[in-house]
């Protein structure tokens, strides 16, 4: 992970859109980027508010999802080729189109709630960077604010 | 449902994140909670704005859908395991990780319109809490916004 | 597509919730919005914030994706067919459950990133309004915050 520095605007009051980016391990990867998101909320100094994140691909997704059992990945990942088998009916010739569709599932933006510094999220609950095209270096979009 | 009373931050300008919560009744539960909310929101005094939800869970979602027909949730449930049946290869030894998809597929936050004082939903439209491991008490997360 | 005239606050601040409408073209159809999103935006004056986009209806919801090749498009619908066949056991009336539950997978709400008076989607994204059950006029509810 590599985010911007210098790129929050008035401590405590709104931050600006910057970038953060990740390197995606495989294929199909659901990698876990709460504690990153933890780190950059900690720098905003937003205290109490909503944190935007947004993905600017079309085969990557985010979502929430359960942090503790590494099982519950494995099982995400064959529940969703299960549900999308390959066809050879498909015509976009780049072989992704399952991707493009996985994506549009998982949604290309999050709403975090942030209270007394922290995301609330539930106590099973991590932010995960959903990729469908990898391995590769994949942009988000993040944006905390004070409201 | 029960609401947190004295959770508001100052009348028709900006409320805080507040807790409601709500009782599943199944094992898999289309709850509609549009009612409470709409309450909620009349509570909070915000006319004009953004209502923010959030499920801090990871087997249950948040979702709009249609609230004339009680046919489009029991289709909505049967077309949900036609899309995901059982697995026995599933990994996760709690034996829920369809729910665990599922609620993803759903999303874990809506974003609500607000015009003069009423949530600006479709005709048909409802708010329902997802529930893919019930019955259980849920929690949602909803911050109401004057901009 | 026909926007609301009129229809914004100060310039350059906060604009108000406004519509726009759309005609779809088919029973299912992926129709882009992004060139009439990216006008409704400038007209705002907005230059930094978030732009809000709700979908009042239960059988048609919003997504991003791909904008380059339309074969892309063409696989979606594909792939959604696959994923969810018709089925003999559907209760609801009107023969559109399948819709329902398409729109609820796809989702009502887009939050999207804005700075210096632009969009910031990916190269490739653009924004669809995705029909289940046409064709129709659809409405879009648009609000664009400068934070």
């Amino acid at each position: 992970m590599s985010g911007g520095t210098g790129s929050f605007g008035r401590k405590g009051v709104i931050t600006i859109w910057h970038e953060l980016t990740f390197s995606t391990r495989a294929a199909v990867d659901f990698l876990e980027i709460t504690r990153e998101l933890a780190e950059d909320l900690r720098q905003s100094g937003v205290q109490d508010g909503v944190g935007y994140l947004y993905i600017p691909h079309t085969t990557a997704g985010l979502t929430l999802n359960e942090n503790a059992d590494p099982d519950v990945l494995h099982d995400l990942k064959l529940a969703l080729e299960r549900m999308l088998p390959p066809s050879t009916n498909f015509r976009h010739m780049e072989g992704n189109s399952l991707a493009h569709l996985q994506a549009s599932l998982m949604g290309f933006s999050l709403m975090i709630p942030v209270r007394a510094g922290r995301m609330l999220l539930g106590t099973w609950q991590g932010v995960y960077l959903c990729e469908f095209d990898g391995p590769r270096r994949r942009r988000i979009l993040v944006r905390w604010v004070a409201q």
